[in-house]
């Protein structure tokens, strides 16, 4: 099932979207109150190109992993990967939806793409053992890791970074039903590929993440868990589009704009 | 006026503190709806003493600094203070209310008290210039970042060792009559004194840090930025109680427990 956030110009909705993408044939069916708990469709139905898709989910917190993939590790001038995952906030405030702009702070300094699975987290848990993991996930969804490069280095700490308003583009909807233990991951900039990895490579898998983020604090229905970024990450400049797919979910494209 | 959130039994309700809290004749007076606009007074009056004192706030976001204070920077094995404020973010689920435990996650490793002056913001804003970063003010409360210290060096990102559940408490109200430039702050663990400065004393003054914090992403009414710690920082254990004291606001005092 695919859960989006819409609006048709009236209140932000969820939604299931039912139909052919590809083809052209998709819906969206709105559902009240929420994906989080039992649902019921209001009887409305919109064709997908109809509606604005909004971020599909207002996370309290997007709590992110940094050096989950190895090659990645690799190219940013690491030798080994870290034994435990590293963890960092990105702000609520950081959140964009399909197609918004990602604004580029300063065009003087390198604003790169960072394409990622993300999870997003059903119910109030904490401590949840990695063989009970998946019974938290409402699905999952795409993500883009906005990093400001320089900041990154001589800040230390990646709070801002990464944290800039737009610097968390999600979407195009929750997928209920992918697996997550080798789902292909590609990242496009105008169009050629430049990220393009699986989750089968992840070096802490998605139930390992959960168990680890659940045990240092408690996660809250709605709340987006990043799994890290492959390699080939690079700078955007604003004039481009940047695009994240995740085979079996879909693809979040954002263009990138000047402040 | 000394804004608090409290509760009597029923739903948490936003209320003035009026009276002296020494002589033991403070009331709470309740508003409506809250305090980030206009509100009115509800009619209830209660007796300090009868209700429960609540997290004043709850913020969407948490945004600290590190290295703020250069005695601190020296305790901490520094040389220089690092030229631009050093961010990093607390989750909304570490917030924690007046007299709540502040829960220890792993009692064979070092927990500390960090005593703060923290910011509460009373309305959505972005780039705010420093001569203007009062109005978007609505006042101060007390705070203490508490910190996992092996887990802050071990991890290098600071989220993890600061981000645990209760590991910020903020209150016992917003003060918003304070003069921030010069306020004295004390950290007390079992009655003695751990820590003592004054805001006199930070690197980066309030007002530079809501403009740098504004600049760096929005702020939303309620976001609580916090402002960095004085030398003294030190380790808490199961049954002992911490107590901070901003000079103008009041004492924020909370036990220590084992998970």
């Amino acid at each position: 099932m695919r859960i989006a956030r819409f609006t048709d110009g009236a209140e932000p909705t969820f939604g299931v979207v039912e139909g052919s993408v590809e083809r052209g044939e998709a819906t969206v069916a709105a559902l009240t109150p929420h994906p989080f708990g039992p649902f019921t469709f209001t009887g409305v139905r919109r064709p997908l190109g109809e509606v604005r898709l909004l971020a599909p989910v207002l996370p309290s917190k997007v709590l992110a992993v940094g050096k989950n993939y190895a090659d990645h590790v690799k190219e940013m001038g690491g030798d080994i990967p870290p034994e435990r995952p590293i963890l960092f906030l990105k702000p609520s405030t950081a959140v964009a939806g399909p197609g918004d702009p990602i604004v580029h702070p300063d065009p003087t300094s390198r604003m790169d793409y960072e394409g990622e699975l993300a999870i997003v987290i059903s119910r109030l848990c904490r401590e949840v053992p990695e063989e009970r993991a998946m019974s938290v996930v409402l699905g999952f969804t795409c993500a883009n890791d906005v990093t400001m490069r320089e900041q990154q280095s001589a800040d230390g700490q990646w709070t801002r970074a990464k944290g800039h308003d737009t610097f968390c583009p999600l979407g195009p909807w929750i997928e209920t039903d992918l697996d997550p233990s080798d789902a292909g991951i590609r990242t496009t900039l105008d169009g050629e590929v430049r990220q393009r990895g699986t989750t089968a490579a992840l070096i802490h898998s998605v139930p390992k993440l959960i168990a680890y983020m659940s045990a240092a604090m408690t996660l809250l229905p709605g709340d987006v868990l990043l799994t890290g970024t492959p390699a080939g990450v690079g700078p955007m400049r604003p004039g481009q589009t940047v695009a994240v797919t995740v085979d079996g979910i879909g693809t979040l494209t954002n263009p990138v704009t000047a402040r």
